[in-house]
């Protein structure tokens, strides 16, 4: 969350909003790689169904990203997220894992559910700015984003139900 | 969230509920070097007391894991919970921004709700397993982090509300 290259202030919240935005930008995208990998990685073919699905909706989730930066005349590029980084690089070891089958699907759904949470945070950020900014539209288009990352945690944790009483039984 | 440095296969959710422990207690133990820096860059005499009020909670959040880790017979440290370092890096880089106060104030406090919901994702996945796992004692415990962290997410989302005004109209 920095912007060390421009050497400038940053003076009010919109700066700061477009900072978050570009954030969130390098964490979809950083997740855009991830989530195959992961789908690639699970068993349970519902556990695979739904990284497959969320891959899709990820995309859709940068489209926003990028019509709102393209709004503010800003670019979407340009900055790492170093968290989303560091929850790809946990994923990495959990796919890497050697671990029976159900165990090792309950972790991939516990590094997934930690990015879902960090999303939530991130979206739910912007979303305030927004609407303190006066941007109703892009604050509605960032709340559909939010709804849509609290649903994938809820359905993680749906198929958690099951997938962690197989682990616990192995 | 490996253990690479025994090159056993993971074959039960207890494993999987032990690793995830100590990714926690990693993340706590960065955590309590981080929120002191964080309350030093705060400008908002809230805010600073806010981060260490939680510095003291988070204290007590690493006791509570090395009792369980205790209990389980495990030693809490020798992981490294590399999304907290993404997150504590992110932390750093607002730390660091040249910004007006309010706008850095409200760059603080978004970082710090991304770790807030990095841990309630984290808090909430062992609780789950502790459960099945039948440590109801141990449930309880990490269902006490949880409800801390949910709590502190929702204040510093009061704080924000008048500190995002403030960095709006600087």
């Amino acid at each position: 969350m920095t912007k060390s290259e421009i050497s400038v202030k940053m003076s009010d919240l919109k700066e700061l909003y477009i900072e978050q935005l570009q954030d969130l930008y390098s964490a979809e995208t950083q997740l855009i790689e991830a989530l195959p990998k992961m789908a690639e990685a699970a068993s349970s073919s519902e556990l695979k169904r739904g990284f497959v699905s969320h891959l899709a909706q990820t995309r859709t989730q940068a489209q926003r990203l990028e019509q709102i930066l393209g709004e503010l005349n800003e670019k979407p590029g340009g900055k790492t997220c170093k968290a989303m980084q560091g929850l790809v690089a946990e994923g990495d070891e959990m796919i890497k894992e050697k671990a029976v089958a159900a165990v090792k699907d309950a972790g991939l759904i516990a590094a997934a559910q930690r990015v879902e949470h960090y999303e939530i945070a991130g979206y739910g950020t912007v979303k305030t700015y927004a609407k303190i900014l006066g941007m109703v539209d892009q604050a509605a288009l960032l709340q559909t984003t939010e709804d849509e990352e609290k649903t994938t945690d809820k359905t993680l944790s749906t198929l958690a139900d099951t997938i962690n009483l197989e682990a616990a039984s192995d």
